[in-house]
Order: C-alpha cells, then structure tokens, then sequence
C-alpha cells in the first residue's frame, strides 16, 4: 500500500494555526485539508477568518459542530458574561475545559476516515497562557490514545510548540506567506481592525516587535 | 479541602452500564449522577430506556447532543443503509470510530466541572467485539489524557474489564439489581421486545445461560 501524502490542519484562523497551514503545504504540497470548529465561541467572526485565509492558501475547509462544548463548562470564550482574567494559581478564565482533546479527537477521526497520517495543530507550550491542554506532555499522551481508540497510527505534528511567538512570525515570515496574517484572528474582543489591547492582541503584538516584523493586521490602538 | 464523594456513569441504558450503575451506586450510596449522549444512534429507543433505568435507579439523569459524531464516519450504527456485520481481519461495521474517546472526555469535562473525581464506564475488554476503544490500555491512556488536559486527578473506573458476560450477570445478581435489566436495551435492531437472533442479542442471551440466570428482558424469540 502506497503512503498517504495528506495532511490535515486542525484551523482556528488564528496566528499560529495559520502558519501551521503554512508549514502543512509546505511539508504536503497540494495535500492539505483544513477542518474548523464551532464550539460556540464568542466571535463567530474567528470561523469568518479561518475561512478566509483558507481560501487564500486554496486549501479545502469545513466547519465541524462542537457547541456541546459551551454547554458543559462555563468560561469566558463561551459565555460573554464572565470576565476575560487570570488569577495567580488558577486556570484562566479563558479556559474551555476539554477543547483541545476534542478538537484533536474529531481531527483524528476525520483523518481515520480519509486515510491522512499527519495532523497538525499550532498549539504552543511556550506561550501557553496557563491552558494545560496546550503542553507537549498532553499531546504526546492525546496522540497516544486517539492511535490506540481506532488502530491507527496518526502522527500529531506540532511545529510550533517550542517557538516563542517572536520565532512562528519569523517562521512564517520564511515560509513566504506573511500576508496570510492580515486575515488571521487573534483579539479576544472580536474586533477588527483588533483592539489592540487585549491579553492575546498585546502577545501577537509583542511576538512581532521582538522579530523586527510589521504586523500586515490592522489595529485600532498601536 | 474534603474529598469529594460523587461519581459519574456514562450511561447507555445497556446491560453493561446497567451493572455500572448498580456497581456505583454500592460504591457512592446515593451520590450518583449519570449522562447519556446522543450520537446520532439508530435507535432512539436506547436513550428512553436508559431513562427509565435511571428512573429505576433514583438517580440524575441527562442526556448530551453528540450527534456530531454521526457526521464524522460512517458505521452501521449511525447509518441505517449499512448493514451490520463483521468480515475477517476488518473492523466490525457498527464501530463509530472515537466513540469512547468522546464519551469518556465529555465525562471527564462534566465531572471537572462538579468537582467528582470518578467516572464509571461499561467497557469490558474480555468482550470487546473488535472495538479497540473497550480495551484496558485505551481506558488507560485515556484517563491520562484527559487528566493532562485539565490538571485534573479523575479515576476512570470500568468494573466489568475483565468480566465475562456471565461473570456481569453474577455481579448484578450479587448487588441485588437484576430487575434494572428488563428496562436494559442491547439489541442492535431495536426491538423491544428484544429480537434475540442479532450478535449483540446473542452475546447477551449466552451470558444469562451461562450464569445459570433468566434475563428478566422481554424478548420476541428465545
């Protein structure tokens, strides 16, 4: 049996699952499929973007329903009523219990079923803003099972889980596809142009600072 | 901080989570919750009778909408156009890939959220049946993940690992619960009364036999 040449990319349309896309072609000329989920964020405008930088790259995209997911937790990307914060000694308010496992579960499946062996996602334990379901030790051990729950032997690639956000933009910036970034989403206020102000729009602000790269999106505040 | 003294049952309505829920509720006397998932089943009937178990039981009942699941691949469970069969070497056609994946997480997820730390599952390796999600070191890396995802230190508990089917019907005997059983729903038709000639029929009526035990069930052919 010949080798599968395919790879899916797990697309949020955010900074780092875009240059995971970028790395994806890269590695799979020609080969890549993206798949997106609904989980019931605040901002269906992350789904608007992903769309739109797929569209870009010409790599297939689908939308997965996985708004269960707001139904069993309660937490600021699902629910517009609790405050954007973190505690000292306490996960981030900003946590959904259980995304990363599903969306890692549901990218296995599909990759089961199209007979792809590489599924790619941009998670970042450099970065990873107190989410433990973003450390390498939860992948290595997410891909482990996924493997032993169907048979399989699904490679999770996560190309970008040392770099500090400063080293994926100089990544993308030498992949050759920057401008992808000027539809990518980050502001966790929904906005755009971005706010500028939010935790996650000063972190990608500061990623570009520090490689001496202009950010192609536009801000309001910068 | 005291510990917590609740558990959870991933709750099917069939013989094996039936058992579960007698097992649980012997282990945690009345601090047992159960959830049943939608996933897109053939056989709606299931859910209405793990209802009425539950109702049996005394115990919280709640059913989450997986039926995302169904979309993701095909199988003879979720797809009435396939038929239901096992060729040699193959995976059975009624296995949902991920299926166990997904219940155990969403379990997972909701008992993070309560605060319980252990959560019971029908999964019996001895019969499998050729699903790969039913087997011991699954469940175990499962656990792991799942833990890993939330900084979480949950048990997941699967009573009937190593049992028989006779060996189950023994058990539930011994915890004084055999009359949930009628209310149990295992056939793969659908029938109630159950059809009695379907593999998962079959497998249910041998281990009654061979516990010396008459099923309480009500079944068209015996």
């Amino acid at each position: 049996m010949a080798m599968s040449s395919k790879a899916l990319v797990l697309f949020s349309g955010g900074q780092d699952s875009v240059t995971c896309l970028a790395q994806a072609l890269t590695d799979f000329p020609g080969a890549v499929e993206t798949v997106a989920f609904d989980y019931g964020q605040r901002h269906f405008i992350e789904l608007d973007q992903a769309r739109k930088v797929a569209a870009l790259a010409g790599v297939p995209f689908r939308v997965i329903d996985l708004t269960f997911i707001s139904q069993l937790s309660q937490n600021a990307l699902t629910d517009s009523s609790i405050k954007i914060e973190t505690k000292e000694g306490e996960l981030p308010s900003t946590f959904v219990p259980g995304r990363n496992l599903f969306f890692i579960s549901v990218g296995a499946v599909i990759a089961q079923q199209k007979n792809i062996k590489v599924v790619y996602t941009g998670v970042c334990q450099t970065d990873f803003s107190g989410y433990p379901d973003c450390r390498d030790n939860f992948i290595k051990s997410c891909e482990q099972t996924v493997n032993l729950a169907m048979d399989t032997a699904l490679e999770i690639r996560t190309p970008l889980m040392w770099l500090t956000k400063a080293q994926t933009v100089t990544k993308m910036e030498a992949l050759g596809h920057l401008d992808w970034y000027q539809e990518s989403h980050t502001c966790y206020e929904g906005h755009r142009p971005a706010c500028g102000v939010c935790p996650a729009c000063i972190l990608r602000l500061k990623g570009f600072a520090e490689a001496g790269v202009s950010d192609p999106l536009a801000y309001q505040v910068v």
